[in-house]
């Protein structure tokens, strides 16, 4: 679907910009980043990817661009804005990777996403020609992020927007995904996400799943040991939690027709553990 | 405001393509079935009707489906997905209307709306290559259907999808509302659904009402009793459920400035009783 | 960012829609607004500024439509619904001021942020043939608002839209937010709004603060007494409510990684006191 990617040359004003915040709905924020890049670029394509990011929670952000960035189109310019420490002295940045862009703060938020698609340059925005006139201290995702995604979809030059980082893959804000903890014959898994279904993400792959158990395998999660594995919620019986490969990747624990988190009491970042 | 329907033939490439979900907007599903949609029509317009159908609530979704596609212009492609059976043996589907396209499970989720607006063919979307190159077992929105909603905004013919349903109506998994129950002089009444402000829907439309009750009426809603019917909620006096004609054409309860389904203790899918 | 305003002049059709309602997004109803638009003017701009105003409040939402609309281009052609009195007796009205188009019911709604980027004229919007065909007395967002603001959209000039309002400062419904209230040395503020992350917008901006607060202050929040100003929320500590200047003009009383209204147990419309 998406042609080899090669260096990322700006040629033209339909590069996407893609939204991730943990502004919500219901206040006006999400809408105002909008109406910063339509003013800046009338005939840009805005997308949401989300504004549901639990407020302030980095990891969570940077696991929703992990798993989604690469449906989007080459030369798509993801504003992802989750930034507890605007205002301080965290950097505003553009990462450039092999087919996209990342604007945001440096607050590791962008790291996984951009990391895994290939950082080629990353720049330190200090250029306030491409700001907001007026910056305040609180949202700069208004201020200096929307602005500079709009001039990029415009086809701004990477170098005119500030200093360059100069070895990106180490000055960049490192956020790693917590790895699964080896404890004699069992791992120590980690919950990465809990989506709207109830579905538990755990952060194993699908492959790294596969290499570790090679027969049958007991998943204790809270009080409950779930020991099947199905390739569908079709397949799965009701009532009984059951593991699969999820969608993005990573294994997870359902319930057919059902709340897989409320019915086992599992919340974010709690710990399960798989035996072999 | 629309042109009288004719045989739909797709001649260029702004069609709107209309996404129905049970995604809700926390996690990142909504957004995924975007990028796909523009990776492959880059210049696509797309449409959120909804991604707060509840979940798995295939019933839910062929609701607002049913209501909503006559507001949308003609060519419009509907890409609905409440899809607890995904992986399993439901087929997915194109139907081709009068006016629409609809793109989704055959689980029903599509039948009142395709049936209202008037089926012309149906193909089972067998063709994958036109799918997402690796196909998951547990998120065909964004394997199959999103990818099949962006092609069909480019032009591609329907028949280069899959094969065809040679007897549509009869073939597709139909899903009826629930009726209105005759008993003696009453109607047993089913809640359709309860929107943001409280007001009720119930399975009876305004045609059907105005045939049944010659002059007064009683609706009893749990132990409430309501016997006044108003044209807007402005006529009505505060703390007092009454009944109204909605904007979706079926009867509703409703309470000025208030909730009528909370001070009623009225969900989903509860009965009522319209007595004349 | 934007031109110097001048008399809004609407030559093209790239002037962005821009809704705000108190639809939600579970129901159809902000999709439907889309379709109603899409289907007049297929190339039509729509923004979702916010669909997340509190269920009937119009201070809720003149007050994200005042502080969000600055930041829209010229043109923008602001569509705002939030209607109780829906089929009564409320007129339906567009508000052309420097820059923009406000079209929605006359209750309020539009009046402050109309007001602050200058009213020009206005339209008592009668003329039927820019409306639905049908017109219900629940909806008028779907059947009045929303197909006018695709017919402005499409360059239809104000006149052709109903009888103009020949004195609008006076004769369109005036909405004021509360003012502070003085009580000797103190000033008693209200809570305008209370955002996702919790922050506490009071009804005080930053320069009257300023000009207020010479020296030291004590605000009174329930229990709580806040004497700390910051910049940013990365200055305070933790679990100490702090008072900054929100990237709105207004106060506010925020709280590092926390939520302050959470914490303060404080809700909207409450009031606080600040002594000098």
């Amino acid at each position: 679907m998406k042609k080899e990617p090669e260096a990322l040359t700006i040629t033209n004003r339909s590069r996407p910009i893609v939204l991730l915040t943990d502004f919500g709905l219901q206040d006006a924020f999400a809408g105002i980043l909008k109406g910063v890049i339509l003013s800046i670029n009338p005939h840009a394509t805005i997308v949401d990817l989300s504004h549901g990011v639990r407020p302030q929670d980095i990891l969570h952000g940077a696991f929703l661009l992990l798993t989604a960035q690469g449906y989007f189109p080459r030369g798509a310019i993801f504003c992802a804005v989750v930034d507890p420490g605007v205002g301080g002295d965290r950097r505003p940045v553009l990462i450039r990777t092999k087919e996209y862009d990342f604007v945001g703060p440096d607050n590791g938020l962008l790291w996984q996403a951009a990391q895994k698609n290939g950082i080629q340059s990353a720049v330190h925005l200090t250029q306030s020609t491409y700001f907001l006139e007026k910056i305040s201290s609180t949202f700069h995702g208004r201020d200096i992020f929307a602005p500079i995604a709009a001039h990029l979809s415009l086809g701004l030059e990477m170098g005119k927007l500030g200093t360059p980082i100069n070895d990106p893959v180490n000055d960049l804000v490192h956020l790693d995904l917590p790895v699964p903890e080896k404890q004699g014959n069992s791992l120590i898994l980690t919950v990465l996400d809990i989506d709207i279904y109830g579905n538990i993400t755990l952060n194993i792959t699908q492959d790294e799943f596969k290499a570790f158990v090679k027969d049958c395998f007991c998943l204790s999660v809270g009080t409950a040991q779930i020991s099947a594995c199905h390739k569908t919620y079709d397949q799965a019986g009701e009532d009984q939690p059951f593991l699969l490969a999820s969608s993005s990747g990573y294994m997870e624990v359902a319930l057919k027709n059902g709340n897989a988190a409320e019915q086992l009491g599992i919340k974010r970042l709690d710990q399960v553990v798989l035996t072999r």
